[in-house]
């Protein structure tokens, strides 16, 4: 198991090109916010602009349309329930982050299985939170694409069937490779699998135990594999500097809000691209 | 009668645990806000979310759902007429927060009785606002709960009986033993009275007279509580830090809104909470 | 014709008494805001709020309520086409103000009269924006209350019958002793009439040549009158301050916006109230 | 082809007269904004506004109403889909911006005629994002006016026939004059065309590549057009600010988010302002 520091940083948040444009840094489409959790898909979405991807796309519960762009009209929206819609625009992206508030009522599933029905093996699909209970529950096929799974340890288990006490990388590891995937597995000290290594973050603050901190890494992720052309390394700066941020920001903090998280970002990364 | 000072804070502010999650610091929800008083439940929301607690929910007017996660995307989302669906969330939390904004209507009385119907005994229930006015004008039962009253002198006048020039610790103490509550009478020098002692905020300023305090400190206990073993603790020092950030905001302004309270609470707390 | 200056502050913003609650500092209600005004309903709400009135409610189009409350938790709403609850909330309260983004509708023009039919001698009543030119176009009959109007020059011109170039003092004061009311007449250097005296304001700066000043400038008098006793003082520290915020931020931007004015109000009137 | 400098900044931005008012800074009129590309239209219309715009009116899809009143308080709004009233809007304005997520569906497209169909020979019409593509694709006619387009490289490739990859000043040029229209070819070294000189932007940077830069670039050109005599300057001088603004964050942020260079301009454009 490898530690991660800050090197993972610099190897992966390269100085951009001068001759680039929008499309040079990802097209993410995000789909989640059901009526009863907009607050997580708009964070998610927050997280992947403020990351730096080119273009995102939101798609969510329609009453979710007017906070979002009251928050972030650097995004753009489209309902959930507008099924063709959706699959057009799954279609023309690079990555899609599917789960933050999903739910996982019918109307989810159906969600969920719209989008996986036009993934494509080029795209990189993040799964994240209520979208693993489905995928675990119905036990669905997964679509052939670059998968990240982003589960805290109850949905891992979920997923898995690995309880919670034996989640160690001999038992995780084998299901990985079966899953084909790169697992981020969130705890007190995240684990990151990919099918040929584990990693740890050794970064982390309790003052981030507060609801959303989780979409929020689920909209990094998917900000930061837009943008970066080693997914792994893409996935594992995301998951470090998340933390790294939380536990800067909680030196003057007793909580660490989601938003604050993403608010400095753009700085964090700044900081920390690669200087050659 | 006991006199707050700092203590109480540094007493009650744990450092937090470094292996914690979100359930560590307590699922919250709170139940108010409807059409015309929407504003009220979303201070008292985010002072929860601001204070630290781990999982925020707000059970409130449908027209209210936007408002709330433009401003506080972190906190989930209820309707507050879907009783069934708040019966659930209701009978999953730890901590109760009913009344910021909940007007006095006919609805709003099947609102609190459809809360009250389902409160268990290990769940603490802060009863604010016009929660209390409806408590004492329909003379309702009260559920067996971890009691917290929230009440400004009038509607101490109403629950108690006791007219507000004549709200004397000697009169105030049987009421509250009665109703086996701690009550946070709040006043120009707020008291709390538990079934076995009272005490006295020195804390305070003419700046926070506006709109939204109560609201807001209804709130913060409620966060308070949701985290911290100490309930009686976590009331006092909920007040406590209220007015004496308020007191510091005061010192450049010349009123202070409840939403800035809000804003600099995570600092406040890590100035306060316990070093060793 | 009287210059104001700083001491208009220093006299009027007294110290707030230790021993005060919201009720010391005023009940304030803002009418207007039709569905495409809404803007200004809120930013001359958050300006009374900002001013440190006691209790703020906004009565305007329902399409407002969401972005009411996103940007001003602290005021409560209510919808202007309710002609019995607005009734009802104006009787309780001690200053109107009416006007800012009303339009001149029939609506509208309903609106008004049903404020009108109700307000009390005793109360304060601020007009403004388009509730002057629906005073003016229909011939309204004034109620008796401390009238205050706050028309720019073409609003004076319907209202008074004089052509802004025949705006003098002395063509000016007949008709304000007509009205008996104080005029505050906004122009590059705004003057405010009383049945007695006439004052000039010599702060102003052209970057505030933007819309919403107007209403903002609206919100403050009313908050003003709402908390200082002497209300033709109230009147004139109002739009004193106004300026003279302006000013201070005018000297590093290039235009400054309505709300940036009331961002920094709580400060401007701590550093000017009464020391002694 | 002459590269810009900050002197194009000095030598249009103005101070402000004096005696000067909102009618002295323009009226602009922004259309677009569908149900899915809202935040588009609030980023253009927030630009005009902290611009300096006297007075600033966003007619867009009534689902945008809320989000636009919860960031941008200053600006009016109106339904795009109330063909009348948008056509009183626009014969009553100063400056006409079309196009920022104004999308391309049919209902698009009757906005746009609509819009078209009333310009006056007087006004400065921006014609920008899908409103380019629609012109080019239904080849309308253009009304007369001070046309400004500000196409992104493959919006230019559909209105003028110029493949991407031949897109030089010889082959633009003739183009333009048959549009008789200015031109800002938005790419990695944006370029100017007029009918009679061909400017270079010399500033930008990659981390402006992120969705809402163009959005926010045409409501400042609408903005500062609005405002300055010299209508060929001033796009220019819009054109420099946005870029010199996002090469100033960018010092510190990876990614420089469109609202950034917004919350901003007012500090800048004092800064750059003539001196003398």
């Amino acid at each position: 198991m490898q530690t991660l520091s800050t090197e993972i940083l610099t190897r992966t948040i390269r100085q951009r090109p001068a001759d680039s444009y929008k499309g040079t840094y990802g097209r993410i489409t995000l789909i989640g916010g059901n009526r009863n959790f907009g607050g997580a898909i708009l964070m998610a979405s927050a997280a992947a602009v403020y990351a730096g991807a080119g273009l995102v796309t939101t798609i969510t519960d329609p009453s979710n349309q007017g906070s979002l762009h009251a928050r972030l009209p650097e995004a753009m929206f489209a309902d959930f329930n507008d099924l063709a819609q959706t699959q057009d625009l799954v279609k023309g992206t690079d990555v899609i982050v599917i789960g933050p508030g999903l739910g996982t009522s019918p109307q989810s599933l159906t969600i969920l299985n719209n989008v996986f029905s036009v993934v494509q093996p080029e795209q990189t699909l993040v799964i994240d939170g209520s979208a693993i209970t489905l995928v675990a529950q119905h036990q669905l096929a997964l679509p052939q694409a670059h998968l990240i799974f982003t589960p805290h340890q109850m949905e891992w288990q979920r997923l898995s069937g690995i309880a919670i006490a034996e989640q160690t990388p001999a038992r995780n590891q084998p299901v990985v490779n079966q899953l084909n995937a790169t697992v981020v597995l969130k705890s007190h000290r995240t684990q990151i699998y990919t099918p040929t290594a584990v990693y740890e973050n050794p970064m982390g603050t309790p003052a981030q135990a507060t609801g959303g901190m989780g979409d929020t890494l689920a909209g990094m992720v998917g900000g930061f594999v837009a943008q970066f052309t080693n997914k792994t390394d893409a996935v594992l700066a995301a998951v470090y500097s998340h933390s790294a941020i939380a536990e800067e920001l909680a030196r003057t903090q007793y909580v660490v809000l989601p938003h604050q998280i993403i608010d400095v970002l753009p700085q964090f990364m700044k900081e920390h691209e690669c200087k050659n």
